[in-house]
């Protein structure tokens, strides 16, 4: 059941495409309590019993279980994501109470920024705020947490699905420079059968950052240099900033002040902040003309033969405002040098310091909302949102057979229609790679199945065996990509010494896709997610919801990565008897039987640990260079059955826009025989011939 | 065994005091290889098999296994140390490795820049490189991980003895500005019932953050102040800084200069920094004379009562060179600032960002080592240490009768003798609380045995239930501190809600007392380790050795505290059979015997862990709202016994300097009757009555 309640005059974000009647009269709820109104500001209150859990909050810091910290959604750019921060790059109001007095989710769509004091302040009660403007608040109530979710993603429309290819290997840097230096990618990977499907293209390709140019020295005739990496099958994936650079000539800033397309200051010029491009202005990708302009512009590397995009700097990042600058450049001018003591000292620091994401610069620009001019920090989460669906409505029109991939960095509820996202810029830090883990759940809670972190890490220095540990939990993530930033020290595998490690884990994804695309596609087309906790299958199993570090993955198998420096193994819970594939490549792997309860299980740095539920199989394929040559007419199955077994497999051609389930669905069944061999019967849309491994 | 070889021409730390004569000829070792010496530097290497682990090297981020990252013995004032930094703010050259060849520890004795790549670059390879100038290196060998530090501690010196009321509970924060803050500090702990024994004053309480002196205004006739607290059963801790401000008039200053005790530039003047007080010189404290004349300093305030301090900025930490200051300045004032493009922007940000601290600037000033200018960067990991010793020097001829508290930020091995540490600025994060215990056994291998965390963290926002779990492994470790940063949300328990929770667990700690300052006092006297790593226990056992998060504490007892937020219990692995005292307070608990292996133990948020081993006793007394109330002359036991069980118990007047284990022991011994009951004998110095738990 979902009870919708408008305050004030809201923005409409377009975030629940359901027709939901707002509840008439006065706001009254046994759930939660409204407690305040002071300045415009509205507060709710909850109290939590001891016991009680907080879910979702989609892409933040800390556990699966949120309580215990406050969460304000306000889309930043801070790669410097320790357990003390409050906001990452997206803002999804999405939080579920799993409590002693029953389960419910409370969704806060508002555009402006929402505090979410989940017992911080005082560790009985779950206070959230939202500030000054409009908004709704949707109640949901269901018996299970799985169905509170569903639920949730029943209004808000069908998760985005990536072409099947972006599920293969993508390697990235902040740094290659030219075409040579992806050559070199590529060789790197194909002569140690490495499997590799794609390289991203950081800032660098740019012609001095300008968004839609490529630079024609670094890159000579770039559709040839396209063609040519896709005939080694490797697609490449450029970045999208914001910011328009402002210089004369160049065609999206002309058209852009021409049409009024930018955002504005109040006086009505355009706003002029500072991001890679030096001075730029910012599409005001919230009014519909502005985002199907920029959104077409996609279309210049569309026609180069680019088929993926990811989107950056959309929370907006702001290095500067322009207009901040000049005060701060007037301040440090005025200053007298000599005789500084330690407070002026501090002061000079902080001018310079604080001058990115000034919260105040954020209310200095305006966006054209219906008509209305709308200070910005009133819709500053969407902003990532409406950027990336400017690409997405722009390819329906493009390309409208084919599927293009197109992920962002900032998003909020509703954006997981147009794209996936990627979890921002983390460091090569073993922290952050249970942190990957553990957003997945509260990232698919909220329809972001497309997703997945910077294996191996960002920013900061990464190890070979950080990078081995954190790809075996990458191999499970629909985008899996190792990214690192310039000036940290290099990662991609070649990198460092166990080549043979490498091929043997990443060849693990790509011998695993036919189930990952499948659970994959059945979330996307259900409704459902498909990372999901333990506390969520097995809800009355309170050692399951202390489980903070493994996960389901689809309805088969459950992970639990090692993530521990010089760890070789790790605990791991089981809810019920599983069956343990220690999987050291597609073709070299053990099998053990594990009762429920708790287990010490042994893990070597290039070991996988899968465990495969009872009465259910994994469809894999042999391991593959890159997705195309998956093959999936020959299956192989990891099974654990007991009694009986039936696995429905969805695959299609990977790249067709327009799918169901309806027509893309094998049914796998297999029986256990007296004499302990397994019967298999394969019928329905592809039939693959399936043998047991 | 223990071998010295000497590189160069060393400057003499005195980090080890035992005669080693060093070995003549070429330098030839089984164990290590000299593989380079470009540029003046040494690297010696070792070959690493998969499973070889590395201990020690003290004061440093990651966990108790060292492998897999490069540390650099720098001492550095950075508080915000996640995984990826390298350098806290000791510097503490010793490292064990634990071989498929053998075991054996290095020591590199050199104040200059040491740095320990344990696997980072290669996996397989230790490599540690001392930067130019000369330096002695120690290979000890021994069969046992123990012996090994036995050895150790045996050539450099008895660890720092506290005052045994530094053992009690202590409150701190930057920002008690005068004497009613710390009134209401101590009213707020004996309203509750919470006990406390001293109140930390940081940089708050002096006149214009100069040493040595005491604001008049803010604390109005201090002498008397301090006697009031005395009767309070509260010592006051004043903070030591390593700058003397430079402002005319004001005697150290003065003296300081008329003497030439301050750090000087080539030219010969003394040098200028810039930290809390602004502009200050730098007491050359390598200088035995000027380290005499800091030294006595401390009198001030031993006069006016107090009994206990701690130095600070004693890397030094230097917030700015005067030198670079002004060049700075001039780079900021030159710069045209109109039309700021991406990169002037960050030119300028970066000109102020890396003002601190610059490796550059450590380079610019000298001491006088034994007539000598020797540039700061060769002795830069001495300074912190001397700085201490300047006051442990002087305490002995100050106070020769009684122990004086003492601990510092920045340390070097030798420092053990004169001081303690506390663990540096830490954060009010869950990763700390894990890295707060797994640095205690590797400072307890270089000596350092009196030290602890910033119970809840210094930096960032805390919470209640981290501060509970951070003192529920705090109440073993020999400072117990609550202390934060200005600016971060108060932390003194009474800001929370749970009063009662508070109360038994800090209650615990004295209840532990008798324990703990026994276990503590027979590390200090007999050079062992108070804690200790299970590896160190079970060197066979390959699960203990996995164990990063559990440790001995003394020979009787292993705690597990629960470092993650909202957990309800943790994996405890025991290598072997014992038993569990799950205790709430100290006089509520239950208890059970556990077998050998892997087990989910439930603590809720305000239950500590205590494991004791088999035929084994852990003597308690009552809890107490003081060190001084607590009453030694009846005990309780916790125990274990099998068979029979004794305990050799140390106690003191816990203030005298001059301390040994004659005189001081009694012996107590249990035995297990046929009946099941336990028969209690007690014998030696101070025989206190014993009762059972």
């Amino acid at each position: 059941m979902i009870r919708k309640y408008v305050f004030g005059d809201p923005i409409e974000t377009e975030a629940v495409i359901a027709q939901i009647p707002a509840e008439p009269g006065v706001f009254t709820e046994d759930h939660v309590r409204l407690t305040a109104g002071t300045e415009g500001m509205h507060a709710f209150s909850y109290g939590l019993a001891d016991k009680d859990r907080i879910y979702g909050l989609g892409e933040n810091i800390r556990g699966i279980n949120k309580r215990g910290w406050r969460y304000i959604s306000n889309c930043t750019d801070d790669p410097n994501h320790t357990e003390t921060k409050n906001s990452l790059y997206g803002a999804h109001n999405f939080l579920i109470v799993d409590g002693a007095d029953g389960r419910f989710a409370l969704f806060i769509d508002a555009g402006q920024q929402v505090v979410f004091d989940c017992g911080y302040t005082d560790r009985q009660k779950l206070t959230i705020t939202v500030s000054e403007g409009g908004f709704a608040l949707y109640i949901l109530e269901s018996d299970s947490l799985l169905g509170l979710v569903h639920e949730f993603r029943s209004i808000i429309g069908r998760s985005y699905i990536p072409p099947k290819w972006a599920f293969g290997y993508g390697q990235s840097r902040w740094g290659y420079k030219c075409a040579d230096d992806i050559r070199r990618v590529v060789r790197g990977h194909r002569e140690k059968g490495v499997p590799l499907d794609s390289v991203y293209m950081d800032i660098d390709y740019m012609e001095r950052f300008k968004d839609f140019t490529v630079n024609e020295e670094r890159f000579p005739d770039f559709p040839a240099f396209v063609e040519e990496m896709k005939a080694e099958h490797i697609h490449l994936v450029p970045i999208i900033d914001a910011g328009v650079k402002i210089e004369e000539g160049y065609p999206v800033y002309e058209e852009g002040v021409k049409n009024g397309y930018f955002c504005k200051n109040a006086d009505g010029s355009d706003f002029v902040g500072g991001v890679w491009p030096g001075r730029v202005h910012f599409p005001d990708v919230l009014n519909p003309k502005a985002r199907r302009w920029f959104g077409h512009w996609y279309q210049v590397l569309l026609d180069a033969g680019i088929e993926g995009f990811w989107n950056d700097m959309n929370e907006p990042a702001l290095f500067y405002s322009e207009a901040h600058l000049q005060e701060a450049a007037k301040m440090l001018k005025d200053t007298k040098m000599d005789n500084v003591d330690i407070w002026k000292f501090f002061t000079l620091k902080d001018i310079l310091l604080n001058i990115a994401n000034r919260p105040e610069d954020y209310k200095l620009f305006y966006h054209n909302v219906c008509g209305k001019m709308v200070p910005h920090d009133r819709v500053h989460n969407l902003y990532g949102y409406n950027m990336t669906r400017a690409a997405g409505e722009a390819f329906e029109e493009l390309s409208p057979e084919k599927r293009i991939l197109l992920f962002s960095r900032s998003s909020y509820v509703g954006m997981h229609r147009s794209g996936g996202i990627w979890m921002g810029d983390n460091q090569s830090w073993w922290s952050h790679l249970l942190l990957n883990l553990q957003m997945l759940p509260s990232l698919n809670m909220c329809g972001f199945l497309y997703t997945g972190a910077d294996l191996g890490g960002f920013g900061a220095d990464g190890t070979e065996d950080l990078l081995l540990r954190w790809l075996e939990l990458g191999i499970f993530t629909p985008l899996m990509r190792n990214h690192s930033a310039l000036g940290t020290r290099e990662q991609e595998f070649y990198q460092f010494g166990a080549d043979d490690s490498f091929r043997r884990i990443i060849g693990l994804r790509y011998a695993l896709l036919p189930y990952l695309y499948s659970e994959f596609m059945k979330a996307a087309l259900g409704g459902e997610m498909m990372f999901v906790p333990l506390a969520f299958v097995w809800p009355e199993d309170a050692m399951a919801a202390q489980t903070e570090d493994q996960l389901m993955v689809g309805e088969s198998i459950m992970i639990a990565p090692v993530y521990r420096q010089n760890a070789d193994g790790r605990y791991v819970y089981l809810p019920e008897e599983m069956k343990l594939y220690r999987m050291r490549s597609a073709d070299d792997m053990d099998a053990e039987i594990l009762p429920a309860g708790q287990h010490y299980v042994k893990a070597a740095l290039d070991e996988v640990l899968v465990f495969v539920r009872a009465n259910h199989l994994v469809p894999m394929a042999a391991s593959a260079e890159y997705v195309d040559a998956v093959d999936t007419s020959h299956l192989r199955l990891l099974h654990f059955v007991k009694e009986e077994a039936a696995y429905e497999l969805y695959d299609d051609d990977g790249i067709s826009r327009s799918v169901t389930l309806e027509g893309h669905l094998t049914e796998i069944r297999a029986k256990a025989e007296g004499d302990g061999d397994l019967k298999i019967c394969v019928s329905g849309a592809l039939a693959p011939r399936c043998g047991l491994i």
